[in-house]
């Protein structure tokens, strides 16, 4: 791809970046219209958006474009897969520098098709303009297949809290790569490219699962946000989480308890569920606490005491 | 609303913006959750997104939060009507300074809402993130309510062009506020806050509409679109066309043919489609031009000759 985004301008961006795109039967009318148009068979449709700006969400020095988009798009389908329903599509608001490579669009639109396909969604709109940050602002659309959303508010005291999925490992890449390493590359590679466990969602709500969310604050920030929603207290059981010999190595060379990426890393979008007790869970499914009655404010424990290192994720605050 | 963003913080603000929300029937489940569900009775969902720019697309001294929130709701409404959808949702991707009022979003907020109650739909979801520049994108959807999407790829030879809404205000205010005066008032409100015909955009649909988008870009833009994509040529007679006589009053102030605003001017969503000679059209609307053999290139004539004064807006060239 030759040239800048303003060489090619508005309309041959556009044309540049759908001829990247494929499609699925899902898909009614794709880009190129007024509005996309998307099959609903279950007559709801799951809808969210997030929100990426570079400097902030990414860097260009650490991810590439396509890795932006795969990034992007994952973070977006794993909201919907939390609710149980499979992610159908996508919608991308793009905000580029004129004097920006064409390249960097092109390939991030690939990033996004491609973690659409693993998904099983396709990308059937958006809109791009001209800033002076490149901002990625994606809507992801998705089906309850006849099931009732799983929201955060429906664990009941007795369940057992369950994850499936990554937990600590972006975080602890985001630790190598902050001190200007490029390995351990599985660390680093998660860092730039989450792998959410889509099919889970579904999977769990088909199960029974009674409260849901991805995990993209960090395990006990998502927990609280359940914890409240729900009225009630959640115990983790630290012993319980998977904590990998290599994530341990990397946490002894920094100077940090790889327990706290484990239980304060976001972006891996690891899928969190509570379930009825006794619930026959699949083989990648690891119960990691319970959940309890609330006694004055509902909170989330770590073996019993409140978790009281620095964690969770606020866009503003940043603490 | 007392202090500034970085002050309220990401979970603050959000408390802030969704406790100014009201709701409708369409809305399964609204903000608050990993993602929203919203009623697709049609079984296909149409979604559009948009993104504006704060010094590209608004400017906080022309325009209100408020009317900001209007108008990038308007937009995308627009764009779901202009599919002969009713529109149901909208969904906000949001970036804001840290160092801004409060007040800003939480009025912008309210803009959306109002807007989004005259269409019909309801905010449902969206994301807050601190960035340099305000940025809005915005995600509308919609239900065809079992009526074929009206695509801009369905003109015929001899079919009727017609339009409803208003057709060069926002363009006539432009000129007004960018010389630095405040009024005539109808025209710079106008240009702050867009009144799309949504109800037209289902109606055209159900009178047999055969083509159609809302007028974004300038009708002789708009028009070139569905020209190109239904491989026909499109006459616009401009003595059909409705200048108001203010309108040329401004215009013989600021040494502007009128007709240049009203042919090229974008912003307000007007609603142009094509029909089946003689479809009995309700009396807001106004033929003003028909659907040739394209002999040649696909494109837009007025009066028999192209319009070759500049038009159209290309966001990355500016033309």
């Amino acid at each position: 791809m030759k040239g800048t985004v303003g060489e090619l301008g508005e309309f041959g961006l556009i044309r540049a970046l759908t001829s990247r795109l494929t499609t699925t039967p899902a898909v009614r009318l794709g880009p190129g219209d007024d509005a996309a148009v998307v099959a609903a068979p279950d007559r709801r449709v799951v809808a969210t958006t997030d929100v990426l700006i570079e400097g902030r969400h990414f860097r260009r020095d650490w991810s590439t474009a396509y890795d932006v988009g795969r990034k992007s798009a994952a973070q977006n389908l794993a909201d919907v897969a939390a609710m149980g329903a499979v992610p159908t599509a996508l919608l991308l608001g793009l905000v580029v520098p004129a004097e920006l490579s064409a390249t960097w669009p092109v390939e991030l639109m690939d990033g996004l098709r491609d973690e659409c396909q693993v998904a099983g969604a396709a990308v059937v709109g958006g809109d791009v303009v001209r800033g002076e940050t490149i901002t990625v602002a994606i809507t992801a659309l998705g089906d309850l297949r006849n099931r009732e959303p799983v929201t955060r508010s429906g664990a009941r005291p007795g369940d057992v809290v369950a994850v499936t999925g990554w937990l600590g490992w972006s975080a602890a890449g985001y630790a190598v790569l902050s001190r200007g390493f490029r390995s351990p590359r599985a660390f680093v590679e998660a860092h730039r490219r989450p792998e959410p466990p889509y099919h889970a969602g579904p999977a769990a709500a088909e199960l029974g699962a009674t409260a849901m969310t991805d995990v993209s604050d960090g395990l006990v920030a998502d927990l609280g946000h359940i914890a409240t929603a729900s009225g009630v207290c959640i115990d983790v059981k630290s012993g319980d989480l998977d904590v990998p010999a290599q994530m341990t190595d990397i946490g002894q060379a920094v100077g940090v308890d790889p327990l706290q990426w484990v239980l304060t890393g976001g972006e891996d979008h690891a899928i969190v569920a509570t379930f009825p007790q006794g619930t026959k869970l699949p083989a990648r499914w690891r119960v990691i606490g319970r959940v309890d009655k609330a006694v004055g404010t509902p909170q989330v424990t770590v073996d019993g005491a409140p978790w009281d290192k620095a964690g969770g994720w606020d866009h503003f605050g940043g603490k």
